[in-house]
């Protein structure tokens, strides 16, 4: 395994705004899929706006129009009926506004390494389930459709929504697939005894710790049949949490899970899983250590500093596998790997 | 609207205990169904141990044997390897156990009010998922089957578990439809356009404030297609959550919900909301006033004062209503009711 030399790969300077006086602080987190000959991702792109003296200036979505588009609204800081929160954001008129909010970017490769990145937005909030943007999102090939699954938030909280392409142009979506609390969800990339299958994470907060679940579908939208498969450890890389990464790479082995943990100090790790083939939410094995952590530079320091977290991982037809991460939520780190290598974590 | 002069209908000491040396401490919450002639009621069952000096006796539930049973669990306190947590349970062996355990039991009555009920459980925890009890039934007749959803707890949270019976002898288990957090599932008592659907109550907090959402399903056990409708209103009787209650009744103005609002001083209180029939994630009205608060002693005293709160309701064929409620997550009170006036309700 190996990060490439010229990590981080894509950095917010990379990308243009979406609208002008907004300010990329993050392109990170991608989902990642082959198509043809290209390496395409979906990267999270998290904007706020410059500030002005005296005004809060807030990037806000208007779905009110034929197509929703991102637009800055300005509120005097006197204005007696702002009330103001923390760095997230303000509530004024007695409704929340987040100071940086969320779309989904699409950049194409055809190494894999080197993205042009598309100067308007693949995905924008549509209505009020997504009003605190869309992040994170993972690419399942499946069945003719590429399907993209991403974490809708909005004042309610943090949900799972569906949406689905054939060719990155044209969206179709298909709303909230698991409710709140719930996201971390990695559709497995074919039917298994004729059903599709995911994991996902709701949060258990208060009662255990957030874990990995699995559930099976009859038709992509509507799911049930939830199993809890992996808690936390009583680690320090999984103290807080675990949730799934990347949709299932198929080995001969069984399914291998590239998931994450949130362990002391907020630190977020990236280790292996191997669930059964045909009876996917039987774990066969699990790693006893990450096989990355945040240590390059632009891991452990950046918006976040210390957090490393896939949701997008490409195959090729050689068994070298390239594992795309978000890097301390600001840019995005290439770790060049193999399903061998992978596997290998699995005894270490 | 009249509190039955008779209540409380159901007690604690109305119910024997599921095995020697445990003891009922609530008969509460029950889901409610007319079965031909009969109401049928499924109480949820709340039993501890009787203390002894030294102890920690602990009902747990045995799944190794070929049908599941409460046994107790008796641990001398100074076992070095106990934790003592609070009064709702211990740490032993750094696994988690409850002083006290629910099951779901059946009773039966011609008239409604007065109940024979069984001395042995109707449905016990059967698996990890359900261990530290199954809670709070809905019961909706739907095309030939009794459908019985109910709260299944563990040590990774509060979910939701479906099962059926045509006979209330035999049961089948259908594994959890809803995952953690999520309970207060009441199911629509019919198929609307082709589909089911059901309210549910993921646990937001933190986020939101836990909100009535809606969901569809092809089959029972597949739900998607999430939409919050029905957020807590900023009033002392709604301050901390909602919940929907029993299943829909079908009027002609709509669907009927009888939900809870959980408010200031953790008080419970019941409402109306009204539903559009074609399309129930629609609400059409919802009411200003609860129709029933905590007020009566069984009501405001017991095991946990100031609850009343409902997943069983049973409709006359001449329009009367039978609101079956549990009153201080202790005894089973009864509010006879008709339809019109708890239409009424949602315009006072």
């Amino acid at each position: 395994m190996r990060r490439h030399p010229e990590n981080p790969i894509i950095c917010p300077t990379d990308v243009p705004p979406s609208a002008p006086g907004l300010r990329v602080r993050g392109a990170f987190n991608p989902g990642a899929v082959r198509v043809g000959e290209e390496v395409i991702l979906l990267l999270r792109v998290a904007e706020d706006c410059a500030p002005e003296q005296g005004l809060a200036r807030l990037p806000v979505v208007r779905t009110d129009e034929e197509a929703p588009r991102v637009e800055i609204l300005e509120i005097p800081l006197d204005d007696p009926e702002v009330r103001r929160k923390d760095t997230r954001g303000i509530v004024w008129r007695g409704r929340d506004y987040l100071s940086t909010l969320s779309h989904l970017r699409l950049a194409r490769s055809s190494d894999g390494v080197h993205f042009e990145i598309d100067t308007r937005p693949f995905l924008l909030p549509a209505d009020d389930s997504e009003r605190f943007g869309v992040e994170d999102a993972r690419i399942v090939a499946l069945e003719g459709r590429y399907w993209i699954n991403y974490t809708a938030v909005s004042p309610d909280g943090w949900a799972t929504a569906l949406a689905s392409t054939t060719d990155f142009q044209r969206v179709e979506r298909h709303g909230l697939i698991f409710t709140v609390q719930n996201k971390d969800v990695a559709i497995f990339p074919r039917r298994i005894d004729g059903r599709f299958h995911a994991l996902h994470r709701p949060d258990n907060q208060g009662f255990g710790r957030p874990s990995i679940w699995y559930a099976d579908s009859p038709d992509l939208l509507h799911w049930g049949n939830h199993r809890c498969i992996l808690r936390p450890r009583d680690t320090r890389w999984e103290a807080a949490k675990i949730g799934g990464g990347a949709p299932c790479i198929e080995t001969p082995a069984g399914w291998l899970q590239i998931y994450h943990g949130k362990g002391e100090g907020q630190r977020y790790s990236l280790w292996t899983a191997l669930l059964d083939r045909d009876e996917p939410w039987r774990v066969l094995k699990r790693a006893r250590r990450p096989f990355l952590e945040p240590e390059a530079p632009y891991e452990t320091e950046g918006f976040f500093g210390g957090v490393v977290f896939t949701n997008g991982v490409v195959t090729w037809d050689d068994g070298r596998v390239f594992v795309y991460y978000g890097a301390a939520d600001q840019c995005v780190g290439l770790l060049e790997t193999s399903v061998d290598e992978l596997l290998a974590s699995l005894e270490a």
